[in-house]
Protein backbone atom coordinates (compact mmCIF):
# COMPACT_ATOMS: atom_id res chain seq x y z
CA UNK A 1 0.00 0.00 0.00
CA UNK A 2 1.02 3.10 -0.80
CA UNK A 3 -0.95 5.69 1.37
CA UNK A 4 -0.29 9.48 1.03
CA UNK A 5 0.90 11.31 3.96
CA UNK A 6 -2.25 12.44 6.38
CA UNK A 7 -0.63 14.96 8.35
CA UNK A 8 -3.17 14.83 11.14
CA UNK A 9 -2.54 11.39 11.65
CA UNK A 10 1.54 11.66 11.53
CA UNK A 11 0.80 14.62 13.85
CA UNK A 12 -1.66 12.82 16.32
CA UNK A 13 0.27 9.08 16.60
CA UNK A 14 2.82 10.18 19.25
CA UNK A 15 0.83 11.56 21.54
CA UNK A 16 -1.88 8.68 21.82
CA UNK A 17 -1.83 6.36 24.79
CA UNK A 18 -1.94 2.79 22.29
CA UNK A 19 1.48 3.72 20.85
CA UNK A 20 4.32 1.80 22.30
CA UNK A 21 7.34 3.19 21.38
CA UNK A 22 9.95 1.52 22.70
CA UNK A 23 8.41 -2.57 22.36
CA UNK A 24 11.29 -4.25 23.42
CA UNK A 25 10.80 -2.60 27.12
CA UNK A 26 7.92 -5.01 26.85
CA UNK A 27 9.34 -8.52 25.74
CA UNK A 28 7.40 -10.93 27.87
CA UNK A 29 5.50 -8.55 29.59
CA UNK A 30 2.91 -8.18 26.92
CA UNK A 31 -0.02 -10.20 28.49
CA UNK A 32 0.60 -8.24 32.02
CA UNK A 33 1.00 -5.02 30.32
CA UNK A 34 -2.78 -5.27 28.40
CA UNK A 35 -4.10 -7.54 31.63
CA UNK A 36 -5.01 -10.35 28.90
CA UNK A 37 -4.95 -14.29 29.16
CA UNK A 38 -3.86 -14.18 25.75
CA UNK A 39 -1.80 -12.43 23.21
CA UNK A 40 -2.87 -11.98 18.86
CA UNK A 41 -0.81 -9.81 17.02
CA UNK A 42 -1.87 -7.91 13.93
CA UNK A 43 0.93 -7.46 11.46
CA UNK A 44 0.09 -4.73 8.53
CA UNK A 45 -3.24 -3.61 10.62
CA UNK A 46 -3.74 -0.38 8.25
CA UNK A 47 -6.05 1.84 9.67
CA UNK A 48 -6.61 -0.95 12.76
CA UNK A 49 -10.48 -1.58 12.36
CA UNK A 50 -9.70 -5.24 12.68
CA UNK A 51 -7.72 -5.41 15.69
CA UNK A 52 -10.35 -3.04 17.20
CA UNK A 53 -13.24 -4.79 16.68
CA UNK A 54 -11.65 -7.90 17.76
CA UNK A 55 -10.08 -7.04 21.16
CA UNK A 56 -13.63 -5.60 21.58
CA UNK A 57 -15.49 -8.71 20.46
CA UNK A 58 -13.09 -11.05 22.75
CA UNK A 59 -11.85 -9.07 26.10
CA UNK A 60 -9.78 -11.59 27.40
CA UNK A 61 -7.65 -11.28 24.26
CA UNK A 62 -4.98 -8.77 24.12
CA UNK A 63 -4.37 -7.31 19.92
CA UNK A 64 -0.95 -5.91 19.37
CA UNK A 65 -1.57 -4.06 16.16
CA UNK A 66 2.05 -3.71 13.68
CA UNK A 67 1.73 -1.46 10.94
CA UNK A 68 5.07 0.74 9.86
CA UNK A 69 3.19 3.18 7.66
CA UNK A 70 2.99 6.50 9.91
CA UNK A 71 -0.32 7.47 8.54
CA UNK A 72 -2.31 4.55 8.61
CA UNK A 73 -0.46 3.42 12.41
CA UNK A 74 -1.85 7.52 13.22
CA UNK A 75 -5.70 7.15 12.12
CA UNK A 76 -5.34 3.12 13.99
CA UNK A 77 -4.82 4.59 17.39
CA UNK A 78 -7.14 7.63 16.87
CA UNK A 79 -10.26 4.97 16.61
CA UNK A 80 -8.12 2.99 19.63
CA UNK A 81 -8.26 6.07 21.31
CA UNK A 82 -11.41 6.32 21.10
CA UNK A 83 -13.07 3.03 21.23
CA UNK A 84 -16.02 2.64 23.60
CA UNK A 85 -15.87 -1.14 23.66
CA UNK A 86 -13.16 -3.14 26.47
CA UNK A 87 -10.76 -4.02 23.85
CA UNK A 88 -7.38 -4.46 25.10
CA UNK A 89 -5.05 -2.63 22.35
CA UNK A 90 -1.62 -1.33 21.72
CA UNK A 91 -0.06 -0.55 18.31
CA UNK A 92 3.92 -0.56 17.52
CA UNK A 93 4.27 1.81 14.83
CA UNK A 94 7.77 -0.16 12.94
CA UNK A 95 8.62 -2.43 10.48
CA UNK A 96 7.63 -5.86 11.32
CA UNK A 97 10.66 -7.39 10.42
CA UNK A 98 11.98 -6.59 13.87
CA UNK A 99 9.24 -8.60 15.47
CA UNK A 100 11.61 -10.85 17.59
CA UNK A 101 13.21 -8.13 19.34
CA UNK A 102 9.91 -7.25 20.94
CA UNK A 103 8.05 -10.49 21.64
CA UNK A 104 9.53 -13.47 24.07
CA UNK A 105 9.98 -17.01 22.51
CA UNK A 106 6.62 -18.48 22.98
CA UNK A 107 4.91 -15.15 24.14
CA UNK A 108 2.23 -14.98 21.31
CA UNK A 109 -0.46 -17.23 20.72
CA UNK A 110 -2.11 -15.98 17.31
CA UNK A 111 -1.05 -13.91 14.74
CA UNK A 112 -2.78 -11.94 12.33
CA UNK A 113 -2.28 -11.47 8.64
CA UNK A 114 -4.86 -9.25 6.96
CA UNK A 115 -4.56 -8.67 2.84
CA UNK A 116 -1.11 -8.21 3.04
CA UNK A 117 1.18 -6.38 0.58
CA UNK A 118 1.35 -8.91 -2.64
CA UNK A 119 4.91 -8.03 -3.59
CA UNK A 120 3.89 -10.00 -7.11
CA UNK A 121 7.57 -9.30 -8.26
CA UNK A 122 9.92 -11.91 -7.06
CA UNK A 123 12.91 -10.22 -6.67
CA UNK A 124 10.75 -8.71 -3.62
CA UNK A 125 9.30 -12.11 -2.26
CA UNK A 126 11.76 -11.74 0.34
CA UNK A 127 9.45 -8.42 1.72
CA UNK A 128 6.00 -10.87 1.91
CA UNK A 129 5.24 -11.52 5.08
CA UNK A 130 4.60 -15.24 4.51
CA UNK A 131 8.11 -15.54 3.49
CA UNK A 132 10.22 -18.31 4.90
CA UNK A 133 12.40 -15.59 7.34
CA UNK A 134 9.08 -13.94 8.54
CA UNK A 135 7.80 -17.45 9.09
CA UNK A 136 11.02 -18.38 10.92
CA UNK A 137 10.65 -15.69 13.53
CA UNK A 138 6.55 -15.97 13.59
CA UNK A 139 7.77 -19.62 14.68
CA UNK A 140 10.12 -18.40 17.36
CA UNK A 141 7.51 -15.94 18.93
CA UNK A 142 4.54 -18.34 18.88
CA UNK A 143 3.66 -20.93 22.08
CA UNK A 144 3.55 -24.34 21.49
CA UNK A 145 0.27 -24.62 19.66
CA UNK A 146 0.15 -21.16 18.54
CA UNK A 147 -1.41 -20.01 15.46
CA UNK A 148 -1.16 -17.94 12.08
CA UNK A 149 -4.44 -16.89 10.61
CA UNK A 150 -4.21 -15.34 6.83
CA UNK A 151 -7.01 -13.64 4.83
CA UNK A 152 -6.05 -12.61 1.64
CA UNK A 153 -8.02 -11.09 -1.73
CA UNK A 154 -4.97 -11.86 -3.79
CA UNK A 155 -4.80 -15.19 -5.41
CA UNK A 156 -0.90 -15.48 -6.39
CA UNK A 157 0.12 -14.47 -2.81
CA UNK A 158 -2.24 -17.23 -1.07
CA UNK A 159 -0.91 -19.65 -3.13
CA UNK A 160 2.58 -18.65 -2.30
CA UNK A 161 2.10 -18.41 1.43
CA UNK A 162 0.13 -21.57 1.20
CA UNK A 163 3.10 -23.37 -0.02
CA UNK A 164 5.87 -21.51 1.79
CA UNK A 165 3.60 -22.42 5.38
CA UNK A 166 3.40 -25.98 4.13
CA UNK A 167 7.61 -26.57 4.06
CA UNK A 168 7.87 -24.12 6.97
CA UNK A 169 6.70 -26.48 9.89
CA UNK A 170 2.96 -24.98 9.60
CA UNK A 171 0.16 -27.98 9.57
CA UNK A 172 -3.13 -26.21 8.36
CA UNK A 173 -5.84 -26.07 10.56
CA UNK A 174 -8.50 -23.94 8.98
CA UNK A 175 -9.33 -23.69 4.72
CA UNK A 176 -11.44 -21.21 2.64
CA UNK A 177 -11.42 -20.55 -0.55
CA UNK A 178 -14.50 -18.34 -0.65
CA UNK A 179 -14.69 -17.41 3.42
CA UNK A 180 -17.76 -15.09 2.92
CA UNK A 181 -19.44 -17.17 1.05
CA UNK A 182 -20.25 -18.21 4.49
CA UNK A 183 -21.60 -16.37 7.58
CA UNK A 184 -18.17 -16.18 10.39
CA UNK A 185 -19.88 -14.12 13.17
CA UNK A 186 -16.67 -15.07 14.93
CA UNK A 187 -14.71 -12.39 13.23
CA UNK A 188 -14.20 -9.51 11.67
CA UNK A 189 -13.90 -7.56 7.90
CA UNK A 190 -10.99 -5.50 8.08
CA UNK A 191 -10.96 -1.82 5.81
CA UNK A 192 -9.56 -4.30 2.61
CA UNK A 193 -11.55 -6.96 3.24
CA UNK A 194 -15.42 -4.78 2.67
CA UNK A 195 -14.02 -3.76 -0.42
CA UNK A 196 -13.13 -6.71 -1.50
CA UNK A 197 -16.88 -8.03 -0.26
CA UNK A 198 -18.72 -5.55 -1.93
CA UNK A 199 -16.87 -6.50 -5.46
CA UNK A 200 -17.91 -10.06 -5.01
CA UNK A 201 -14.17 -11.04 -5.12
CA UNK A 202 -13.49 -14.17 -3.13
CA UNK A 203 -11.62 -14.16 0.20
CA UNK A 204 -9.01 -16.93 0.71
CA UNK A 205 -8.20 -17.70 3.96
CA UNK A 206 -6.22 -19.89 5.88
CA UNK A 207 -5.27 -21.29 9.69
CA UNK A 208 -1.97 -22.76 10.63
CA UNK A 209 -1.04 -24.37 13.85
CA UNK A 210 2.96 -24.45 14.46
CA UNK A 211 4.33 -28.30 14.24
CA UNK B 1 -22.72 -37.33 -11.80
CA UNK B 2 -26.61 -38.92 -12.75
CA UNK B 3 -25.94 -39.14 -16.41
CA UNK B 4 -29.08 -40.79 -18.69
CA UNK B 5 -28.45 -44.60 -19.58
CA UNK B 6 -26.76 -44.00 -23.25
CA UNK B 7 -28.17 -47.49 -25.24
CA UNK B 8 -25.24 -47.77 -27.94
CA UNK B 9 -22.48 -46.74 -25.63
CA UNK B 10 -23.72 -49.40 -23.08
CA UNK B 11 -23.88 -51.96 -25.74
CA UNK B 12 -20.64 -51.12 -27.43
CA UNK B 13 -18.27 -51.45 -24.00
CA UNK B 14 -17.74 -55.05 -23.72
CA UNK B 15 -16.79 -55.16 -27.12
CA UNK B 16 -13.87 -52.46 -26.55
CA UNK B 17 -10.50 -54.27 -26.60
CA UNK B 18 -9.33 -51.12 -24.30
CA UNK B 19 -11.73 -52.30 -21.53
CA UNK B 20 -10.05 -54.75 -19.20
CA UNK B 21 -12.95 -57.01 -17.46
CA UNK B 22 -11.03 -58.63 -15.02
CA UNK B 23 -8.04 -55.87 -13.40
CA UNK B 24 -7.51 -57.87 -11.37
CA UNK B 25 -5.50 -60.54 -12.97
CA UNK B 26 -3.50 -57.57 -14.26
CA UNK B 27 -2.22 -56.81 -10.81
CA UNK B 28 1.55 -55.63 -10.93
CA UNK B 29 1.81 -56.24 -14.51
CA UNK B 30 0.37 -53.15 -15.47
CA UNK B 31 3.30 -51.34 -16.97
CA UNK B 32 4.24 -54.33 -18.70
CA UNK B 33 0.14 -54.79 -20.28
CA UNK B 34 0.73 -51.44 -21.08
CA UNK B 35 4.43 -50.95 -22.33
CA UNK B 36 5.28 -47.79 -20.23
CA UNK B 37 7.68 -46.92 -17.73
CA UNK B 38 5.32 -45.25 -15.42
CA UNK B 39 1.94 -45.90 -14.71
CA UNK B 40 -1.13 -43.13 -14.25
CA UNK B 41 -4.52 -43.81 -12.83
CA UNK B 42 -7.62 -41.33 -13.39
CA UNK B 43 -10.37 -42.25 -11.31
CA UNK B 44 -13.80 -41.14 -12.35
CA UNK B 45 -12.50 -40.32 -15.92
CA UNK B 46 -15.99 -39.61 -17.20
CA UNK B 47 -16.05 -39.81 -21.29
CA UNK B 48 -12.18 -40.45 -21.08
CA UNK B 49 -10.85 -36.99 -22.64
CA UNK B 50 -8.49 -36.23 -19.97
CA UNK B 51 -6.82 -40.07 -20.10
CA UNK B 52 -7.04 -40.23 -23.49
CA UNK B 53 -5.22 -37.00 -24.81
CA UNK B 54 -3.00 -37.12 -21.57
CA UNK B 55 -1.50 -40.60 -23.11
CA UNK B 56 -1.25 -38.88 -26.31
CA UNK B 57 0.99 -36.42 -24.78
CA UNK B 58 3.09 -38.75 -22.99
CA UNK B 59 3.74 -41.66 -24.82
CA UNK B 60 5.92 -43.00 -22.13
CA UNK B 61 2.81 -42.47 -19.41
CA UNK B 62 0.25 -45.62 -19.00
CA UNK B 63 -3.38 -44.33 -18.35
CA UNK B 64 -5.66 -46.67 -16.82
CA UNK B 65 -9.21 -44.65 -16.67
CA UNK B 66 -12.01 -45.92 -13.87
CA UNK B 67 -15.53 -45.06 -14.64
CA UNK B 68 -18.04 -46.85 -12.66
CA UNK B 69 -20.97 -45.52 -14.97
CA UNK B 70 -21.58 -47.78 -18.06
CA UNK B 71 -22.57 -44.55 -20.67
CA UNK B 72 -19.65 -42.80 -19.78
CA UNK B 73 -17.20 -45.86 -19.75
CA UNK B 74 -18.83 -46.98 -22.71
CA UNK B 75 -18.13 -43.51 -24.69
CA UNK B 76 -14.59 -43.26 -23.35
CA UNK B 77 -13.48 -46.88 -24.67
CA UNK B 78 -15.01 -45.61 -27.45
CA UNK B 79 -12.92 -42.72 -28.43
CA UNK B 80 -10.01 -44.80 -26.84
CA UNK B 81 -10.49 -47.36 -29.70
CA UNK B 82 -11.00 -44.28 -32.39
CA UNK B 83 -7.50 -42.59 -31.00
CA UNK B 84 -5.01 -42.26 -33.73
CA UNK B 85 -2.27 -41.12 -31.08
CA UNK B 86 0.10 -43.28 -29.50
CA UNK B 87 -1.84 -43.39 -26.00
CA UNK B 88 -1.10 -46.37 -23.99
CA UNK B 89 -4.58 -46.46 -22.13
CA UNK B 90 -6.59 -48.89 -20.67
CA UNK B 91 -10.34 -48.50 -18.45
CA UNK B 92 -11.82 -50.22 -15.94
CA UNK B 93 -15.68 -50.05 -15.53
CA UNK B 94 -16.29 -50.58 -12.02
CA UNK B 95 -16.99 -48.66 -8.63
CA UNK B 96 -12.85 -47.23 -7.38
CA UNK B 97 -13.58 -48.95 -3.83
CA UNK B 98 -12.10 -51.87 -4.67
CA UNK B 99 -8.65 -50.23 -6.65
CA UNK B 100 -6.83 -52.29 -4.07
CA UNK B 101 -7.63 -55.90 -5.74
CA UNK B 102 -6.45 -54.09 -9.24
CA UNK B 103 -3.15 -52.67 -8.39
CA UNK B 104 0.00 -53.55 -6.25
CA UNK B 105 1.79 -52.02 -3.78
CA UNK B 106 4.04 -49.17 -5.11
CA UNK B 107 2.33 -49.82 -8.53
CA UNK B 108 1.41 -46.26 -9.69
CA UNK B 109 3.11 -43.57 -10.00
CA UNK B 110 0.28 -40.65 -9.98
CA UNK B 111 -3.58 -40.64 -8.99
CA UNK B 112 -5.75 -38.12 -11.31
CA UNK B 113 -8.89 -37.15 -9.30
CA UNK B 114 -10.68 -34.76 -12.03
CA UNK B 115 -13.87 -32.29 -11.28
CA UNK B 116 -15.01 -35.81 -8.88
CA UNK B 117 -18.27 -36.15 -7.65
CA UNK B 118 -18.83 -33.39 -4.35
CA UNK B 119 -21.27 -35.17 -2.38
CA UNK B 120 -21.98 -32.12 -0.41
CA UNK B 121 -24.44 -33.89 2.41
CA UNK B 122 -21.93 -35.16 5.08
CA UNK B 123 -23.77 -38.57 5.26
CA UNK B 124 -22.06 -39.05 1.87
CA UNK B 125 -18.61 -38.02 2.72
CA UNK B 126 -17.60 -41.21 2.69
CA UNK B 127 -18.13 -41.40 -0.98
CA UNK B 128 -16.55 -38.59 -1.94
CA UNK B 129 -12.57 -39.85 -3.96
CA UNK B 130 -10.52 -37.98 -1.57
CA UNK B 131 -11.69 -38.85 1.94
CA UNK B 132 -9.61 -40.68 4.52
CA UNK B 133 -10.31 -44.31 3.29
CA UNK B 134 -10.03 -43.70 -0.52
CA UNK B 135 -6.57 -41.93 0.17
CA UNK B 136 -5.43 -44.62 2.79
CA UNK B 137 -5.98 -46.94 -0.08
CA UNK B 138 -4.25 -44.76 -2.71
CA UNK B 139 -1.36 -44.73 -0.34
CA UNK B 140 -1.15 -48.35 -0.31
CA UNK B 141 -1.17 -48.71 -4.22
CA UNK B 142 1.15 -44.98 -4.81
CA UNK B 143 4.99 -45.69 -5.05
CA UNK B 144 7.28 -44.02 -3.08
CA UNK B 145 7.22 -40.64 -3.93
CA UNK B 146 3.51 -41.31 -6.02
CA UNK B 147 1.58 -38.38 -6.65
CA UNK B 148 -2.08 -37.12 -6.49
CA UNK B 149 -3.40 -34.32 -8.32
CA UNK B 150 -6.46 -32.88 -8.13
CA UNK B 151 -8.79 -30.24 -9.98
CA UNK B 152 -11.99 -28.89 -9.34
CA UNK B 153 -14.59 -26.08 -9.65
CA UNK B 154 -15.91 -26.94 -6.39
CA UNK B 155 -14.92 -24.85 -3.66
CA UNK B 156 -16.39 -26.88 -0.96
CA UNK B 157 -15.26 -30.24 -2.24
CA UNK B 158 -11.25 -28.38 -2.57
CA UNK B 159 -11.57 -26.94 0.68
CA UNK B 160 -12.67 -30.12 2.42
CA UNK B 161 -9.77 -32.21 0.13
CA UNK B 162 -7.04 -29.81 0.78
CA UNK B 163 -7.75 -30.73 4.97
CA UNK B 164 -8.08 -34.05 4.32
CA UNK B 165 -5.07 -34.45 2.41
CA UNK B 166 -3.28 -32.32 4.61
CA UNK B 167 -4.48 -34.83 8.15
CA UNK B 168 -3.77 -38.04 6.17
CA UNK B 169 0.06 -38.89 5.32
CA UNK B 170 -0.03 -36.37 2.37
CA UNK B 171 2.82 -33.00 1.59
CA UNK B 172 1.01 -30.38 -0.84
CA UNK B 173 3.98 -29.28 -3.41
CA UNK B 174 1.61 -27.37 -5.88
CA UNK B 175 -1.23 -25.65 -5.31
CA UNK B 176 -3.38 -22.99 -7.29
CA UNK B 177 -7.16 -21.53 -6.68
CA UNK B 178 -7.41 -20.47 -10.36
CA UNK B 179 -5.31 -22.70 -12.21
CA UNK B 180 -6.56 -21.41 -15.55
CA UNK B 181 -5.41 -17.78 -15.12
CA UNK B 182 -2.17 -18.76 -16.60
CA UNK B 183 -1.26 -21.45 -19.40
CA UNK B 184 -0.86 -24.74 -18.32
CA UNK B 185 0.56 -26.72 -21.85
CA UNK B 186 1.67 -29.72 -19.89
CA UNK B 187 -2.08 -29.84 -18.84
CA UNK B 188 -5.31 -31.15 -20.70
CA UNK B 189 -8.84 -29.63 -20.11
CA UNK B 190 -11.71 -32.56 -19.33
CA UNK B 191 -14.81 -32.40 -20.43
CA UNK B 192 -15.99 -30.53 -17.31
CA UNK B 193 -13.32 -28.50 -16.90
CA UNK B 194 -14.05 -27.18 -20.30
CA UNK B 195 -17.74 -25.67 -18.96
CA UNK B 196 -16.46 -23.83 -16.22
CA UNK B 197 -13.96 -22.42 -17.84
CA UNK B 198 -16.47 -21.32 -20.41
CA UNK B 199 -18.33 -19.91 -17.49
CA UNK B 200 -15.22 -18.02 -16.20
CA UNK B 201 -15.28 -20.43 -12.89
CA UNK B 202 -11.82 -20.98 -10.80
CA UNK B 203 -10.47 -23.81 -11.43
CA UNK B 204 -9.07 -25.42 -7.82
CA UNK B 205 -5.93 -27.43 -8.16
CA UNK B 206 -3.56 -29.34 -6.23
CA UNK B 207 -0.60 -32.23 -6.30
CA UNK B 208 0.12 -34.02 -3.36
CA UNK B 209 3.34 -35.97 -2.61
CA UNK B 210 2.94 -39.04 -0.39
CA UNK B 211 4.67 -38.39 2.80
C1 LIG C 1 -2.81 -3.84 1.95
S1 LIG C 1 -2.72 -3.13 3.52
C2 LIG C 1 -3.95 -3.99 4.47
C3 LIG C 1 -4.38 -3.26 5.70
C4 LIG C 1 -5.35 -4.02 6.63
N1 LIG C 1 -4.72 -5.24 7.16
C5 LIG C 1 -6.65 -4.38 5.94
O1 LIG C 1 -6.88 -5.56 5.66
O2 LIG C 1 -7.47 -3.47 5.68
C6 LIG C 1 -1.18 -3.77 4.12
C7 LIG C 1 -0.60 -2.98 5.28
O3 LIG C 1 0.54 -3.68 5.80
C8 LIG C 1 1.54 -2.75 6.12
N2 LIG C 1 2.84 -3.46 6.10
C9 LIG C 1 3.37 -4.09 5.03
N3 LIG C 1 4.56 -4.63 5.35
C10 LIG C 1 4.78 -4.33 6.65
C11 LIG C 1 5.86 -4.59 7.55
N4 LIG C 1 6.94 -5.26 7.15
N5 LIG C 1 5.76 -4.14 8.81
C12 LIG C 1 4.66 -3.44 9.21
N6 LIG C 1 3.64 -3.15 8.41
C13 LIG C 1 3.68 -3.58 7.13
C14 LIG C 1 1.40 -1.67 5.06
O4 LIG C 1 1.97 -0.44 5.49
C15 LIG C 1 -0.12 -1.59 4.90
O5 LIG C 1 -0.68 -0.64 5.77
C1 LIG D 1 -18.42 -35.05 -12.31
S1 LIG D 1 -17.89 -36.38 -13.30
C2 LIG D 1 -16.35 -35.79 -13.98
C3 LIG D 1 -15.89 -36.52 -15.19
C4 LIG D 1 -14.51 -36.16 -15.74
N1 LIG D 1 -13.46 -36.47 -14.76
C5 LIG D 1 -14.42 -34.72 -16.16
O1 LIG D 1 -13.73 -33.94 -15.47
O2 LIG D 1 -15.01 -34.31 -17.17
C6 LIG D 1 -17.42 -37.56 -12.10
C7 LIG D 1 -17.32 -38.98 -12.63
O3 LIG D 1 -16.77 -39.81 -11.62
C8 LIG D 1 -17.43 -41.06 -11.64
N2 LIG D 1 -17.28 -41.67 -10.30
C9 LIG D 1 -17.68 -41.16 -9.13
N3 LIG D 1 -17.39 -41.97 -8.11
C10 LIG D 1 -16.78 -43.04 -8.64
C11 LIG D 1 -16.25 -44.25 -8.10
N4 LIG D 1 -16.32 -44.50 -6.79
N5 LIG D 1 -15.68 -45.14 -8.94
C12 LIG D 1 -15.64 -44.89 -10.26
N6 LIG D 1 -16.12 -43.77 -10.83
C13 LIG D 1 -16.70 -42.87 -10.05
C14 LIG D 1 -18.87 -40.70 -12.00
O4 LIG D 1 -19.57 -41.81 -12.53
C15 LIG D 1 -18.66 -39.58 -13.01
O5 LIG D 1 -18.58 -40.06 -14.32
Amino acid sequence: MRMRKVKWAVDYLTQSPHLVLEPQTLKGKWKDYLKVDSLHVEIGCGKGNYSLEMSNMYPDQGYVAIEKNESAAGMAVKKFDENEGNGHLALIQKDASDILSWFEIGEVDVIHLNFSDPWPKKRYAKRRLSSKSFLDQYKTILNKSGQIQMKTDNASLFEYSVLEFENNGFKMIEFSVDYRRETHNEDVLTEYEEKFVKKNQPIYRCVWEKI
